[in-house]
């Protein structure tokens, strides 16, 4: 039986030559794929409290919105700088080349919340730290960060432990 | 009780001066919010055979997810032009000031596949028409329309069933 990792088909030299993009669309696109990628995504959370699901744009909202809804809980969206229309804290973070910023509604978590992060891909792990970092400065806390891929070799994992995080990941690609 | 339009929350001047947003975002972020909104985007198409959910980038991704997962159903976004890594069939459409384009993979779908499209907010319909476009061109078959918000002065309703679609939205604000 085919395993998540199976459903995921990689696309050489994209966004820019050298790079194995993993894509998740062959994954999610599948109803079996699916099912299972969001069914582990959430055994580790099983009988743990979770008030609110946060999922990173764009791919993080896929799943971040079956997910909340499969918990009953609602849905808060961390986004690219200038996408939410109210009023936002903002982080920034460092990219290969330059920087980013990603944002939260300043009134989109209630201190002492316990959130569950979810994106597609951990990578440096920087944009899953901007993350943490917002949800942290709202007072709330991070419970897990579920990703359906680790890069190991880039080191998010390392980096999201040290901030004293859960991570849980579905698969992994070695020798990125 | 609070009705699904109660939770969506007006933001006065977004993206620019003399637009009134209508954010989903606090609909999305009340559990009961998102469970109703979920729940009633799926009741015209109880009993009726979809056979995967398309959502626009990048709210639809939060409602598309959720309603794939509650229908056990794959997933496939229709994105901007340059997210998706595979081969790309694309579809030009027209904005207030210039041209957009939108892109869904060329594997996405099989010809006779039946879809539910579903995005947060119906205004022009000039991304849904493209969207409808990219389906049809693929040869499958648009069997829904799904939104959480109808802006009907703007004649995305209008547009959308000009071309023989089934528009469904949950609420509609008026005087837009």
């Amino acid at each position: 039986m085919k395993t998540v990792q199976d459903y995921i088909r990689t696309i050489p030299d994209f966004p820019h030559e050298g790079i194995m993009f993993r894509d998740v669309t062959t994954l999610f696109s599948d109803p079996r794929g699916f099912r299972i990628a969001i069914d582990q995504l959430l055994h580790p959370y099983a009988g743990q409290p979770i008030d609110k699901v946060i999922g990173l744009e764009a791919r993080g909202f896929i799943l971040g919105g079956a997910i909340a809804h499969q918990l009953g809980k609602g849905f808060v969206p961390i986004r690219k700088k200038g996408k939410l229309p109210g009023k936002t804290i903002e982080q920034a973070y460092t990219l290969e080349y330059g920087e980013a910023i990603v944002e939260i509604h300043d009134d989109a978590l209630q201190p002492g919340e316990k959130i569950l992060l979810v994106d597609d891909l951990l990578a440096t792990g920087g944009t899953a730290e901007a993350g943490i970092k917002l949800i942290e400065r709202m007072g709330a806390e991070v419970v897990g960060c579920a990703f359906v891929i680790d890069l190991p070799d880039l080191g998010g994992r390392k980096r999201l432990e040290g901030l004293g995080m859960d991570v849980h990941a579905l698969c992994s690609f070695e020798g990125e």
